[in-house]
């Protein structure tokens, strides 16, 4: 039965790949670094987008939508900005195809439909929003502005994998305009807790709350706040991040407004963004060598119901009682699903709903209801046990939360066993590439040291965690004093 | 009070874009033929949305996800297609900017990254979907498969207006591919229905269920079914449309199945859409000269309650009782807003939610509240009254039921006093200068005089009616025979 999932062990890579592909999360598409994401991916991205969608709107944001397209002039305005995009923008240069009449039933880019000014695919909206924003905001009376958006963008990467980077992906980006400076640098860590809170409460992914060194910073932010997880081959997953703007955004498109006093400032601003990379960080902190599973709260399937039928006069009588159960389950909020195709076996049903992770299975047979009792196998630990069908929609309540908690605390052990301390170069290259995960080290906060760091080993400072202990030490490699530990690790 | 709104006799267009603009629902933006949603119409389209993706899932379609961009050889394969679209195309050439050499701090288009095939920014989704498709059937098991995309699209339209005609939208795009012709049809009757449904239950605007004449087909269809509105001015509005399109895209790219029997055959196909244009009929069909009047069932505040303070005491008396108001009625289930801000009078609010059809609002003065009454005004109708606030929420509950109802009947009204049967060439365009509406008249049929009658007047077959009664007559232009009236219009 089995589904010819690469093991962990074999491919770790290959295992990710398994596993968004036959799992039927997403599939490669024609378009080069371009995924389709399939039905099973995309009702968990629904999920994930409702989770997110609610607490956006409980912290006072609204969405809104704007252009795709951003005017290369806008691009420019702002100059750090401008670096960190303008090598990986897919740019619109005209507007219009015509028949070729070299080459006949084929068509060609029309040059008489050349765009004066050309335009980019919004790697980020920024510019566009905030040249909008120019429009909105006059008086402290229009501020705070707390505005969202769910979008599609895109950015041209030269080495693409399934969800963890993509040239388009999904996400939401919020824009955000404040009076001062404080306002806005409370909302992006507002929002940075609200990312944690939906990783580690829908996701199950414990995270650490940090704060981005200069050189890994947004472009054109004076802050990034951002969260991270580890994966299970020891790698961490950057899985949202929260920009403090200061005003470099209101100034680079001339967003003044009046104070109270009467006089004319910049507005501060904020932006924060969480993608369907996130999917990627679901995949490969709780799948197995089985495949995918999937936290309760966002599975697209929580409960699959299996028949076992014993020839066709067993049928009526499971489907009766599927029926029920369905009923009870669905009542409760339960998101069940009933196969009773007749074109596949049990067994190729067990392994297929293994492979796409759903929590609960129960599989109904004959004998079994004649004793008022289910199978029920648990993905997680793939543990099976009788459980008596009087009183299932609460058990499986109690399941499935059990389950949800549990994914986190083996995570979060994960995670924990995964972060060292180290406190010589020796000791740091030595955990690198044995150990992985988070390794703890002082640094003497120069970004050339950064960058020599990551040239010897591909590490990267992940965070500077935030309410670090303040801790007196000497730089991992270059001896220099240092006040903190902050944390490296090889990324995706 | 006035908010400067155009009044529809003096300028209906001008009216039109007053209610959009000043009601919030958009913005024109920097790109061109762009606009931005602004989070008052977002909030509308969300619960389109809404109810649109229940309609969909319960008609057991999936959402799914595909490429923004589109191979230009993809768009050549369906002839029909690629004539119909090739002219409005956003075309993306190149991957990169670079920095000018000869303008510092400017970017320009890098020479170097130009694409080997141009992508197009999808201007429908049939290209890429059906190729994406190839792999995903191979057999009759793998049918009937249903699945929507929400997602925004491209056409570069020369003459653009908010809503109705803009370069970028946003819209619902189904795909389905099916063993037979019969059941492909049934959807794309069923997906029409739907969308009937919508326009009718929740828009509270009546349509009239069609097919197009030949020439006004969705380019690569068989047949598109359709359903058309009627605005205040008398034009027609097309809302929406489902295309049987054969077997022409699975031939386009080679997408066949299995059999039960055993046979290679190609698959047969539809797809139906439906856009943010049909916020503009939503505007046009119910709004008056006092602004946007909202249908209750997808209005994002059904109802708001404005405090009318007299003196700083007042003010903790009517907070308290707005507050057990509140709860009541969202326990209700209804959308409400509290607007105590400080910062405009009454009278200016009262103005304001007019503007932006909230379909009822509650005044809250201290005389009243003394007399447990509060002052409710009817959107719609504009009338007041005291209403007792014991058993409030109820009675708002019927009220929003009813002003829903006499929405559409209002339009319903109109509609059908302006489907005007005219038998000769002098009547038909007498009626359309001087009555407006759908103008019911014989047609022989030909491509040829439908063309001649729109070069003549301007007005277009929109469409055959389903279930039309056959008549003998005469075409009103040619004077040659014909079996049925079709559904003439200038349309929008």
């Amino acid at each position: 039965m089995s589904k010819g999932i690469t093991t962990r062990a074999e491919d770790y890579s290959q295992w990710y790949n398994d596993l968004v592909l036959k799992g039927g999360l997403a599939d490669y598409s024609a378009v080069r670094g371009c995924m389709v994401i399939k039905p099973y991916g995309f009702a968990l991205w629904e999920n994930m987008q409702a989770a997110l969608d609610k607490m956006f709107k409980d912290t006072g944001h609204q969405n809104a939508y704007f252009p795709l397209f951003v005017p290369k002039s806008f691009l420019e305005k702002e100059e750090g900005h401008a670096e960190g995009f303008a090598k990986e923008c897919a740019v619109v240069t005209h507007y219009r195809l015509k028949a070729n009449p070299d080459k006949k039933g084929t068509l060609m880019v029309d040059p008489e439909s050349k765009l004066d000014e050309e335009l980019i695919i919004r790697p980020t909206s920024e510019a566009i929003i905030w040249n909008t924003y120019k429009d909105w905001i006059q008086s402290y009376r229009d501020l705070p502005l707390l505005i969202n958006q769910w979008a599609n963008v895109v950015r041209w990467e030269m080495r693409t994998r399934l969800f963890l980077r993509t040239a388009e992906f999904l996400w939401q980006e919020g824009h955000t305009a404040h009076a001062t400076a404080e306002e806005a640098t409370e909302e992006a860590k507002r929002m940075l807790e609200v990312y944690a809170t939906f990783a580690e409460e829908f996701m199950a992914l414990p995270v650490i709350r940090g704060i981005k060194s200069a050189s890994e910073r947004f472009a054109g932010a004076v802050d990034t706040y951002c969260i991270e997880a580890l994966m299970q081959d020891g790698k961490a997953l950057q899985s949202g991040t929260s920009h403090f703007l200061g005003q470099n955004f209101a100034k680079a498109f001339d967003v003044k407004f009046l104070t109270k006093e009467n006089q004319q400032e910049y507005v501060w601003a904020t932006s924060w963004g969480l993608s369907t990379r996130m999917i990627g960080a679901l995949v490969m902190a709780h799948g197995d060598d089985q495949g995918l599973i999937m936290p309760p709260k966002l599975a697209p399937i929580q409960v699959v119901i299996v028949p076992i039928y014993k020839g066709e006069e067993s049928k009526p009588v499971i489907d009766a009682k599927a029926d029920e159960i369905i009923k009870e389950l669905k009542a409760a909020g339960i998101r069940v699903k009933y196969d009773n195709n007749d074109n596949a076996r049990p067994g190729w049903k067990f392994a297929e709903y293994e492979l796409k992770g759903v929590p609960v299975r129960l599989a109904l047979g004959l004998r079994d209801l004649e004793n008022n009792v289910v199978e029920l196998a648990r993905r997680d630990t793939r543990e099976k046990q009788p459980v008596s069908i009087a009183g299932l929609s609460g058990y499986i309540e109690k399941l499935l939360k059990e389950i949800q908690q549990q994914l986190f605390n083996n995570a979060l052990k994960y995670r924990e066993d995964h972060i060292t301390p180290v406190n010589s170069w020796h000791e740091f290259v030595k955990t690198l590439n044995e150990k992985g995960g988070f390794v703890s080290a002082h640094w003497d906060g120069t970004s050339e040291t950064e960058a020599e760091i990551k040239e010897k080993t591909k590490a990267t400072i992940r965070c500077i965690p935030l309410n670090n202990a303040p801790e007196e030490g000497k730089c991992i490699l270059s001896g220099k004093p240092s006040k903190e530990r902050v944390l490296f690790a090889l990324a995706y």
